[in-house]
């Protein structure tokens, strides 16, 4: 009987959810709205029994080699996801616990940048690497770092907050209640406050000073930067500088491999990508210099998430081959 | 017969050597100027002929488990020490290499910080952690990183290198040619230039005005605290700021159980610990707030090198039930 993982990726608005075999080919997958339900234990029984008809739907039996969730402020050691600003449910959510009710095998859990980073590891473009970051340009700014071939999950397993290092003391205010943090820089969320200062700090004429503050996305930012828009250029120039400035820092604390940048703003492409490889070789110690490679994310990105999650369950379950890359 | 480690340290100006059994008592230790020779073989063959006389002079005959060496700019993959700038010889020193030619047991080397961390890991205050960050206060800044029980070499062997990481963009010159970095705050260097600042910023009386800039020590900053001098408690106020600031963002990263502090600069003890702690606590993450304990290491200071040093070698051929804390 062939054995599968389950990947399970929670957002704020959709669950995605699919069964993935060990080489990374996704057998069946499909996702259901993660506000249906208001009580934590209904959703899960909602999900599990989706997964359930997503399972009887194949054509073979198969056989569950573990169940690997990527949630947001989801913590590996304890099983639980803890005061998820976008979950509807608040407080200590006992997940693992809530999935051993419906399923034998093994539950892992992680948040979705720690799943990307182990993605990448396993099915990805750093299977043969032992030591890498993996940086996610969402909204915000997300990170899971590999050291010796693991997960760093810290001592309370919520290590790896790059989006919240402070970059810019008395920076820019950021959601979490600090000044300057990566996050209010480098995702999305920055490139739409570089843009509108760099709008009110010149008189240039730019196709973006006809949107309104909630029109202007990273998308549209790019789409200026294809036409020459200088407002915009400057906006991912500086956008770059930022990130690479403190992933420049990261290179000096952990000598990586490679950086996979993973996630909507990465899709900014070279306007991006350029400005953040040249910032960050401009300020590594000189012994990294040109030596840390960026790339972005090898994993497929309607899959991904999927993947990243059953990749957690390969990771500890697989077969032990895997374990002798490098 | 007793199994013992060697323990070497090799300094800008002396080497320390010494013979540890796995329980950190130092059966016997001397030192010999790192100097002595203008070339490296024969300052090795010189080292190992005073090791061999330390050995014989011991009550008992001993086994030589392995030997273990802390050294600028040492790498542990490689074996090597590269272009560190305060050794006398240039270029490649192909240290372990040395050592085989004269004893049968594994040679393992990195660098000082990277010691010092292992040797709170197998001797000190971090027996029962996993996570934690080793923090060395002297001339300059070095950092050991302790993740899953494993210090963090990263891809090529160089990683941690916490005093370079840039904390103010723009800032003051490093002798790595860099601006910015945290040794030029944090560390002997910093307190200097910090002290500078504020004598050249205010009219107060101030004891230290009497000293040209090359009397000018963390010590002599130190006893003008303890006399309640402005200045100096104003230093160390900002240099525990400029350390903390770092410190909280390292915390973000790895989520530590502890952070330890080591050598000189820490000696200023509560003149400097508590403005590093309560800096640390006011830039971290809610989540990590108050959580992570500043120590100062238990390592006594006069052995700590050759406790450091020798330590590499029990962490990877000491007796397996070390492994299992936690």
């Amino acid at each position: 009987m062939k054995s599968v993982a389950i990947g399970i990726d929670i957002g704020g608005t959709n669950t995605k959810y699919g069964l993935a075999d060990e080489n990374g080919n996704i057998l069946a997958s499909s996702s259901l709205p993660t506000r249906k339900e208001d009580d934590f234990p209904a959703y899960i029984l909602h999900l599990y029994e989706a997964i359930e008809s997503l399972r009887k739907s194949l054509d073979e039996e198969v056989h569950i080699k573990g169940i690997g969730i990527g949630a947001p402020n989801a913590n590996y050691y304890t099983g639980t996801i803890e005061d998820a600003p976008n979950l509807i449910w608040e407080g200590e959510l006992h997940i693992v616990e809530e999935f051993n009710k419906y399923y034998d095998a093994p539950v892992i859990v992680t948040n979705d940048a720690n799943a990307a980073a182990m993605g990448e590891l396993i099915y990805g473009g750093a299977k043969e690497m032992k030591n890498f970051i993996m940086i996610t340009l969402g909204t915000g700014v997300g990170s899971g770092f590999i050291v010796n071939g693991d997960l760093v999950y810290g001592h309370d397993g919520f290590a790896g907050e790059l989006g919240h290092v402070i970059t810019e003391w008395g920076g820019r205010p950021c959601t979490c209640g600090r000044n300057g943090c990566l996050e209010t820089y480098g995702a999305a969320r920055g490139v739409i406050i570089t843009v509108m200062e760099e709008l009110a700090g010149s008189h240039e004429t730019c196709e973006l000073r006809s949107l309104s503050r909630e029109e202007i996305t990273p998308k549209a930012v790019f789409e200026a930067a294809e036409k020459g828009d200088k407002i915009a250029l400057r906006t991912f120039e500086r956008t770059g500088q930022y990130l690479g400035r403190a992933l420049s820092n990261m290179v000096n604390i952990f000598s990586p491999e490679a950086i996979f940048l993973f996630g909507g703003v990465a899709r900014a492409g070279k306007y991006l990508l350029e400005p953040i490889e040249k910032h960050m070789n401009a300020n590594v110690l000189s012994i990294f210099k040109d030596k840390v490679k960026l790339i972005r994310s090898k994993l497929p990105e309607s899959d991904a998430a999927i993947l990243g999650a059953s990749s957690l369950v390969w990771k500890e379950f697989g077969t032990p081959e895997r374990e002798v890359a490098d």
